[in-house]
């Protein structure tokens, strides 16, 4: 039995544009790799998020949380976990934590809520599909 | 009587390399602008961050929160208002607001918690000069 | 008589997010910057590029060529200078010079080449007043 | 016989928060990709570039050029190719050609120049392993 709360798990390296002169990743960028951490996990599930916006399904964030819990700095390669759920009806959440592959400390943990809007920006119901892939079982 | 929670404000324009295909600003830009809410805040207190790393005092993030609350695109004036306060003896934190200039509209708030470290890292003291810029009256 | 070449000028100081771990800026920020520094020399003269873009008049970037010529660190005030040119009928050009505000030391030289596109990436020919925007004497 | 100037490939994909609302990759971003592409290609050659910086030899960009030569949307993969090269006794070079994986198409194409320096900026003669890995046949 798999567990329907399954990480999609992707690997990156830390970009010498991301760091910032304390030696470690900018703050800001992880923001950007939870953006890829995304585009992953739903690739993962048959789809992409560029298909879902041609089909003008759009899941802008409307919360960001982060908790920096360790150091990352050029070149190191970094693990990020993804997991995908549905506190309401109306809002998505996908939780992530990235890890530094070679000693396995943490480096980050946070989460990102998303409304489901049209093209316009206007809320809709999610379509049955988008319902489908956040609670499928992998 | 001022009021010792005074906001300090600056104004900034969203910069056309700040959007995505959205056609809003990409949300990870928005810890750029208040790193830079930060830096003019401090700046208003008479000291700069700048001369605060330079005498091994430095504020890394440990904790980024932020609520996405409307639209802002390229060129728009934004107006931030930042708070500093010291949750506790080791922890800084910086509350912010954004607006659109134009019709006053909220963009996003947030805040961002801070430990203070050597250059090594390390927690440290606040220095007094630092207790006395967070909790100065203005 | 005023020359038709005449630089516009803004002033920005360095983003603690746009070091990098060399303690200067990172060299792809430039590309940001000139973004702002043409925002502004438009806004100058009685045109904003928001505009432009909303009557589909778009100006991709073709070509940049970027010299760097000093280090500039985290909070540093610097002075842009853009100066607006039509190499040819379909072309734009814009020269820019980046130096320090305190020290006057240059930090960057550079220009980008733009094509004239309407909505869908397909050249158009420049409209009257943007020719006119771009040779106009200030 | 292998060619000398042999090329050394990646593949990535355009992030979400690379597009701008022109709805291609933001042009600033090639640096940041370009850097990747050294990155790759030094590691490909036994050495890191993060090794080169704590041995105290730095790379800093003097000079950018680059030509915009495609569109590449989000999540379209690429392939950057990548080439070294000494123009002189104290210059490196890095050629880069950046295309899309599905179609061929060219994306971009440029280079950068850096100097060889210690940590303190000053130019130093490039240590004998640098010129062997800038030269060496794969």
């Amino acid at each position: 039995m798999t567990d329907p709360t399954a990480a999609h798990v992707t690997r990156f390296r830390v970009r010498y544009s991301e760091t910032d002169q304390m030696h470690s990743y900018h703050h800001s960028r992880v923001l950007e790799w939870f953006g890829c951490g995304r585009t992953e996990l739903i690739r993962s599930r048959g789809m992409t998020y560029r298909e879902m916006e041609s089909r003008g399904v759009m899941l802008p964030v409307t919360l960001a949380h982060i908790e920096y819990t360790g150091k990352a700095e050029y070149d190191d390669e970094l693990e990020m976990a993804v997991r995908a759920s549905m506190p309401s009806r109306a809002r998505l959440r996908f939780d992530v934590e990235i890890r530094r592959v070679d000693t396995g400390q943490a480096v980050c943990t946070g989460h990102t809520i998303h409304a489901v809007t049209n093209r316009e920006g206007r809320p809709i119901r999610p379509p049955s599909w988008l319902v489908e892939l956040m609670r499928e079982t992998h």
